[in-house]
């Protein structure tokens, strides 16, 4: 099912694009769409959208209905990858062993096209929710869309996180926890809420699956970190090595890699616990669990 | 009334940004929250603001009803501004007479406080809009809203701008009509269709308000051409003359300023021609467009 999903996610990507490329009153602002589309459409696991689909599958058994919304979240993470890369930000050249936006675009454009993909997602969700979610439910979406885009979510996490690095001193747990509650957990707590409430879920069962949400986004940063510090540039497709060279607090420079490990699995476990107390049984969430463990 | 709903505008930014700046939740990205309201909150003439309150008014007499729309409309106009600013496009360290956002608060942040600018005016659209107000209706009002502030909006006119700088030759006056009609008259369309869609204008009732939009952007967009050409530094509050010192296709540049004038003088009468067919009977609107005159 990861792979279907992944899949159907991909293909209306470039729908939503192509449309607009096609559109001849769009000729002139075409390289803004094209940037829009080249860091979106690079590929990655599309764990978001997947997440997404899957969060409203299992309350209504019509995971298309959340397909809109899905790419909606690729995008804003597209975004955020685009803008991140920035010189002014990280100064990445590379995004999943590609040139980085910027680096293909320039940086004016490039801040455009992130820009612009913020707007682009609210318009997909509007644009391409079936008729038959109603008003009530679409602006709940645009709801969480636009808190976990902005500096309640996404945004105030990458500010948390170039205050810690610009401060001469290591920063304490609490700070480090709560850039990744924003950076990283907002956009996962995101994608499972526009998944259940598309999917009708009660509630009950949103709090659940926002608590998920927020365990699983822990889990992921902790692995992302942990990956940072063992893997290379090669296998993941950005810079390898970047936290510690630029002394940068994550998980396994406060931590240590071992008690990151253990970190790691601790918050792998308050998942499943998750899953099994509140019955969100799900394969596809199962898997994706398992994929981060050691 | 023009001076009432500016006044209550600024006072309902104010009030907008502190809410959340005195979270404390929040204080961990406090700089990226100044940072948005920096810019928002530099004072400026409130234009895409007055329109929206006073086409709402014109239909519903509730003028009070779209007070977060105008107010939304104003934060995605200073987030225009500040990525306008930014090094990597016009470069600019004057905005309203003050240091631009990124040279008080750093690229960076500056980036940051744009991007989530955008999301917090949907977020504020959905947060304030009285409850008298339908579904339907905010899904409606956000879909304006995200036309306007992404690539079919002020980023396509900004893209379209950029390309006709890196051109050699002149551009067309197609070229330049497109260039206006999406990087300011898009804004101030959304602006009147924000406040006609929450005051319950009627489908002839927003089309005679689109077009008078065109119109009013045009001459709103020459009338600052031939400012930038005649004005001071002082006066304008930001670098003057820059137009003609980057070789920027204005109307000024490509028509002269004589042409200019005269053109001026055209779109004026067109936007009092449609106020007076139309029966969008407006003292407002009269008194904005006669600010244009020469």
């Amino acid at each position: 099912m990861i792979e279907e999903y992944k899949k159907i996610i991909e293909k209306k990507l470039e729908e939503y694009f192509d449309e607009k490329l096609k559109n001849p009153e769009y000729g002139l602002f075409k390289d803004v769409i094209e940037s829009m589309k080249y860091t979106t459409c690079l590929g990655g696991k599309r764990l978001r959208g997947i997440l997404c689909l899957e969060a409203c599958g299992m309350f209504s058994k019509r995971y298309e209905d959340a397909i809109p919304c899905a790419c909606a979240l690729e995008m804003l993470h597209a975004q955020s990858l685009i803008h991140d890369d920035l010189p002014c930000m990280d100064n990445d050249d590379l995004r999943r062993g590609k040139p980085s936006n910027h680096k293909v675009y320039g940086e004016a454009i490039a801040t455009l096209a992130g820009d612009a993909l913020i707007s682009f997602a609210s318009q997909i969700i509007i644009e391409k929710t079936p008729k038959t979610i109603s008003s009530d439910k679409i602006v709940k979406l645009l709801y969480e869309y636009s808190l976990a885009a902005g500096a309640f979510g996404i945004v105030g996490g990458q500010t948390a996180d170039i205050e810690a690095e610009n401060s001469t001193e290591k920063i304490s747990i609490e700070h480090l926890k709560f850039i990744h509650k924003y950076k990283t957990g907002a956009l996962f707590k995101a994608s499972l809420l526009l998944g259940a409430i598309t999917g009708g879920a009660d509630e009950k069962q949103l709090e659940a699956i926002k608590n998920f949400g927020d365990k699983f986004g822990l889990a992921f940063q902790i692995k992302d970190d942990i990956l940072d510090f063992t893997s290379t540039t090669e296998i993941l497709g950005k810079t390898a090595g970047k936290d510690e060279n630029s002394n940068k607090s994550t998980y396994v420079t406060i931590f240590g890699l071992k008690d990151a490990k253990e970190k790691l699995n601790n918050a792998i476990a308050d998942c499943y616990d998750i899953l099994n107390s509140d019955a969100l049984k799900s394969d596809v969430f199962e898997k994706i669990i398992k994929s981060l463990e050691n």
